[in-house]
């Protein structure tokens, strides 16, 4: 069997998200489909992690084992040929046997956007977060250098999830704002369901005021789930990156 | 009677273009139903200028005369009320009687967007020229700068297009690269038909190598359609600002 391990790009906001779910459509069961009328090979695609319905992913890592010898260059346009166009894969290489997307993943880069503008947009509404009322952008930065670090995340993470390691390292926080949008980068070595979509909100409290930065450091410490901000909705992330 | 101006944001992959056609949907159409359902008046609202199936518009300009004396800063959210989601209306202003969105109107900012990343967008395709072969960003840049300033464009206008007048003014021309796209961006007193487009094919045919920056003065002198690049597509185009 040979291993393949695929990037892809997606438009989440037309599945019901990664993974496979029964009379939905899901960026999985798309891709395992395509495998299909390019192998004839019934397969599972094991990708980097979920990502929720609306969440779209500029370079998503997934890999699937095949018999076939088709020529992994030419994998990417012979499964692009039978998907949607909201779904791409940019690339394909063969790798170790034992390479599984999420076993073997070190990190990720996650973005979020929020629209600030007064009226949301046109063109980009179901990829972004609107919010419309003011925020301070100066605070909103300061709050989001105190999440780089080891940190235990545990007031970070959706209350339904059960992760025994709570502890995570976050490498990169950044925050840039162009045209009324605000960009919010996170690179780190893992991130819990919901963790980017929980510092997000919790930011998004420090823009209103509610919190103050320096209040970030205590709210982290408490491992509280209620002293953080909300769980800003799935449309407005991306998984930008994941690292191997 | 009012003369109210409005400032439009629209995703043109979704309308047969602004002007209204029959059996088909108009960003125009659009807007005269839910003015007339705000308002129960049959208006006409006039654009700045027509945008082709496919082009975006962040910033188009219209006006229309209305009887009602509605609020004028509730005119945006009551028009949205009506519209579809892919329509906003920004703004709203009353304006003197004489003010007509084409007539008035004394410049225009383009932007044109390549994505120019081995595999087509996923998330952008509709909104943007995809173009996978190497480029020489360089001297794109170089040749686009050429346009800059006063000349006669009769040879960067559809053919079909009667235009008396094909001098125009160019305030800036620029050309930025990130992230594999590039993004044109045209400033000018007034554009021809399909002026935009032709301009941008043409810095196309420099990037492959076909033309030499140094040529594109020859090329704007010669005044020949034939001299200057392909039209490129209409989705990549988006109106960004009407000047008055």
């Amino acid at each position: 069997m040979r291993n393949i391990k695929i990037i892809i790009e997606y438009d989440g906001s037309k599945y019901c998200g990664w993974q496979r779910q029964p009379n939905k459509t899901s960026v999985q069961s798309e891709i395992e489909k395509s495998i299909f009328k390019v192998t004839g090979e019934e397969v599972i695609v094991n990708s980097s992690g979920r990502t929720d319905a609306g969440v779209c992913a500029y370079g998503q890592v997934a890999n699937f084992k095949i018999k076939s010898d088709i020529d992994v260059h030419k994998i990417p346009i012979a499964l692009n040929a039978h998907l949607k166009k909201s779904i791409v894969v940019k690339d394909a290489q063969e790798v170790d046997d034992k390479f599984h997307a999420r076993y073997a993943c070190k990190g990720k880069k996650y973005m979020y956007v929020i629209n600030n503008s007064k009226y949301a947009s046109a063109i980009n509404r179901e990829r972004e977060f609107h919010y419309p009322k003011e925020l301070s952008i100066d605070d909103m930065k300061k709050a989001l250098k105190y999440f780089e670090g080891t940190h235990d995340f545990k007031g970070f993470k959706s209350s339904g999830t059960c992760s025994k390691d709570t502890v995570r390292t976050i490498y990169e926080a950044n925050l840039e704002y162009s045209n009324e949008k605000i960009y919010i980068t996170l690179k780190g070595n893992g991130f819990m369901y919901n963790m980017v979509r929980i510092i997000c909100g919790t930011i998004l409290d420090v823009g209103i005021g509610k919190i103050k930065p320096e209040d970030i450091p205590v709210i982290i410490e408490s491992k509280k789930r209620e002293n953080a901000g909300k769980t800003l909705p799935a449309h407005g992330l991306y998984l930008v990156e994941v690292y191997y």
